[in-house]
């Protein structure tokens, strides 16, 4: 029989990119990647005249249809598989990125009326404009004592799918009326590909509030947010959620023409595109935590049990593996982070010695920077520069360094702040432990993950715990592919479900990183310093860094709006 | 009648200076510099062999006697003016810069038998490597309750005269048996050029322990110290201490002939390079502090009575000013702040930017912070970089920056420090004030204050206080030949005090620096959280910086000794 394969289309912050996978195997054949067109609008929209107000963050639809219809067709010329080899497909999308569409599931922006309306185009996840929204919802919910809270950690973020509701019914009611649904771009996408609505549990219950066992938050709670909300469910969302593994049908005969593959290929209810690693990388049980390492990083455990953790961004039934509670904590700031050192404070004669070795600034860095053992730079920095998400879900915390000599060299900083973003984890660890979610092992994917050894070990030094990473150059494309393969069923080639597609196509590398005894005992000693400041500044003692936010806003320049 | 002139020699760090100065008007007619053949010593001995410990900073008194016969003939052949118009001259030192001498007052190192031991040398102000002894002296002077304490802000420096004599004491018992006197290189000199030992109120005050009413420390206290040291005083210091203002005597005939001066030229008691310039700038009253920026600040005022002010570097009855209270206190770290910056933090576009432009990169750094309003970058910085001297008296406090995000600019931060070093002096100013020493106007003159108009700008903001500007471009060698030319006195052309010669010979711009009310009330606001941030890291409740520095040392590679 020949061999089956899968398709796997990841839907990035800047661009699209499929894989195609062996599915006895998990081994990537082709892939393929198609920026998108309009990239992130922040500015204009595309007309170039409607200017866009500060925290905003815009897509356009147009461009995830342009990357179906150029990087499916181009992984199957690419590898020259026959297209009825291919007998499954999932994608995974960045949520909450939601867009308004009306009763055909067109966007409204593809619209005359609501080109120029920036509400008629899809929010992306990292469009912020909704935080007053956001910060109404908390305080109704939290007035209304709503249990849903703990499930987020007690707090719900503006980049979730209420609030962004909220901002379009309050800044434009006529794009509110005329939207049949708001629906998250990665429903719509699968909504497109099979004529089903079929919504995942994944984002409805990471972004939308919804639980398996109490559905959505009442009416009346919609309702106090504000009386034209309080059908919202009904008659703008769905109560028909899937659990990640369903499928979500198969595909049209539009479709099958735009992407080259056949009518009637399976198709996996979406997902997102943090959560769809964790089979990646095999885990499909308890007491593993993945941590998906790029500008900011995921961390994602699963359990049997709901509990409360605060801090955390929440607990989904069947929101990553079916069966399985589904954790997410994270981290705000970790890429970005070394990406602001780099164009903010290494100085020019580091530039010219990696310049002059022909090596990249980062490793340059790190060479320096690896040097020193722990603790011998005097240096401890809070992670904060953009916010803590996970455990304080503070985003007015800001970064701070300590230690500072005349003898503090930049490699020192560069190794405080690695070292303090590992710090974080490991106060995400400790808070799953002591809420009841115990980690064992660590497992990590993404850019960091896969290239800096000494960012891994010095992460597996401060947390005390293995970590293992993961062997696919696509990770969340491949995971994808997996639930594209349980889509098909084990009849057609597939699988019978998430946990054999794991046995035979999770990639984890052989080598991992284990804790030196040593530098565990010195971290130790850090992290406790680590934790006072964490909490002196974070939980209230000192709300220094909120109170210079505030005279930071009321003194600057007003340079927008 | 011919013009008179006065001669102030000037000896820095790293060079010595001379200025001929007219003593009617305190124009400088010529000056010249001479840097140091040997420059500081800290890590070989000029055998090139001895190597030096960690910590360690010495002088070559042989570069003192070439300064002398270099500059000062160059100015007189410059000038050409006759050595019989020049009446008068004062030399000023860096203190405690300290070294031991024969009967004759020939340096130990001149001698064969020590020319290879690091004691037998000049150990110069900033000469660290008696840390332990000044810890050891602090400790016993503490359970002994010595009242001389409180007149030094409670502490006494690593850098002084008594903490350098025990480590000679117990690391070359050789060279202290050996020593006729230990004398600061500052008295050296006078007694170089008249043949009399007459030392100074000023180092003994500041740097030695002595004061005009209670004389040095009890016999019992330098027994307790060390018994070898019971009759320090006596046997190797002096109690025959001279104000300011006094004459040492009169030029020698040798000296005459190595400077190209005339013998009975009078010469001034020595002085001390910060402490000189108060008169420079017309300061010979209480309410007005001097402060001397360069890479540290020193901070003068004068009272009227002796008051204990905690955390000041010393109060020394004559010890500035005749008849008055010297009080001194001191930022560690001010110029050397932004150097560091500079060398550690300022990325490659900047310096590119810099030349392009043809500019200084520090101008091109002020051109950009200059572009924020106060409270606008959210960031707040502890200016412990190097330790702080007042008010805390703390080597062992850190460098902290707070508010930092991802839209942090290098320009943002580096004004941060700036601040830093404003509220720095702040503290300094509220704690004289609290203490009964009222300041109402400030004085500024060094490099930083001369030319950097932003920082300045910055310093009158943050204490809400005019400050007036040095005039001259030798502040310091001028306070020098004012002296001078009150040594000579009337008769001979010169003054009869130092009061009357500032009325002539100080210089301070017109143009000075007023607060802007605006600015003054959000600096307050940020001032306020600098200090909750001060007395948190700084007075005990979180001793975060000093844990750091313990793992540090515990941690790091033994590199020296």
């Amino acid at each position: 029989m020949a061999k089956k394969y899968s398709l796997g289309v990841d839907f990035g912050t800047q661009s699209g990119r499929a894989v195609l996978v062996e599915v006895g195997t998990g081994n990537i054949v082709a892939t393929a990647v198609k920026d998108y067109t309009h990239g992130v609008m922040d500015e204009y929209l595309p007309d170039g005249k409607t200017k866009l107000s500060h925290d905003w963050a815009l897509q356009h639809p147009g461009d995830y249809i342009e990357v179906l219809e150029e990087v499916i067709p181009f992984v199957l010329r690419e590898s020259g598989i026959d297209p009825a080899n291919v007998i499954g497909m999932s994608i995974d999308f960045t949520a909450c990125t939601m867009l308004p569409v009306d009763k055909e599931g067109t966007p409204l922006c593809f619209k005359e009326e609501f080109v120029h309306n920036p509400h008629g185009y899809v929010k992306l996840w990292k469009h912020h404009a909704a935080q007053p929204q956001a910060n109404r919802l908390n305080e109704i919910a939290a007035k209304r004592g709503e249990r849903f809270l703990e499930r987020y950690g007690g707090k719900i973020s503006s980049e979730w799918l209420i609030p962004k509701i909220m901002q379009v019914l309050e800044e434009a009611p006529e794009v509110f009326n005329a939207a049949d649904k708001f629906i998250e771009a990665a429903d719509w996408i699968s909504f497109l590909l099979t004529g089903n609505e079929r919504r995942n549990s994944c984002t409805a219950g990471y972004k939308a509030l919804w639980s398996k066992r109490e559905g959505y938050p009442s009416k009346d709670f919609f309702k106090a947010l504000d009386p034209r909300l309080e059908n919202l469910v009904d008659e703008k969302l769905s109560r028909d959620i899937y659990p990640q593994g369903a499928k979500a049908g198969e595909l049209t005969g539009r479709m099958a023409k735009l992407t080259g593959l056949l009518p009637g290929t399976a198709v996996a209810v979406s997902n997102v595109d943090a959560h769809v690693a964790m089979p990646a990388v095999g885990i499909v049980e308890p007491g593993k935590m993945l941590m998906i390492m790029g500008t900011s990083t995921c961390h994602m455990v699963l359990g049997t049990e709901e509990k409360m953790v605060p801090g955390i961004c929440g607990v989904v039934e069947d929101g990553i593996i079916p069966g399985y509670m589904g954790y997410e904590a994270g981290q705000s700031c970790v890429g970005d982070h070394f990406e602001w050192f780099i164009n903010n404070c290494v100085p020019e004669s580091y530039m010219n010695e990696a310049r002059e070795r022909g090596i990249n600034i980062h490793k340059l860095l790190r060479e320096k920077a690896m040097k020193f053992k722990p603790g011998e730079s005097g240096l401890l920095a809070l992670d904060w520069w953009n916010g803590n998400r996970s455990v304080l879900v503070d985003a007015d915390l800001t970064g701070l360094i300590i230690g500072c000599t005349l003898a503090t060299r930049t490699e020192e900083i560069y190794r405080a702040l690695i070292e303090a973003t590992a710090y974080g984890t490991n106060m995400i660890i400790e808070n799953f432990e002591k809420h009841g979610i115990t980690i064992n092992e660590l497992y990590a994917c993404g850019g960091i993950a896969e290239k800096d050894e000494f960012m891994m070990q010095i992460y597996a030094d401060v947390t005390n715990r293995e970590i293992r990473i993961s062997a696919s150059p696509q990770t969340v494309a491949l995971g994808s592919a997996m639930f594209g393969a349980v889509a098909a069923g084990r009849e057609k080639g597939g699988y019978d479900d998430i946990f054999e597609a794991a046995k035979h196509m999770a990639k984890v590398k052989e080598e991992y990183y284990k804790p030196n005894p040593q530098n565990v005992e010195i971290y130790k000693k850090l992290y406790e310093e680590y934790k006072i400041l964490h909490d002196y500044f974070g939980r209230g003692a000192n709300d220094v860094m909120k109170r210079l936010k505030k005279i930071k806003l009321e003194h600057s320049y007003k340079e927008t709006k």
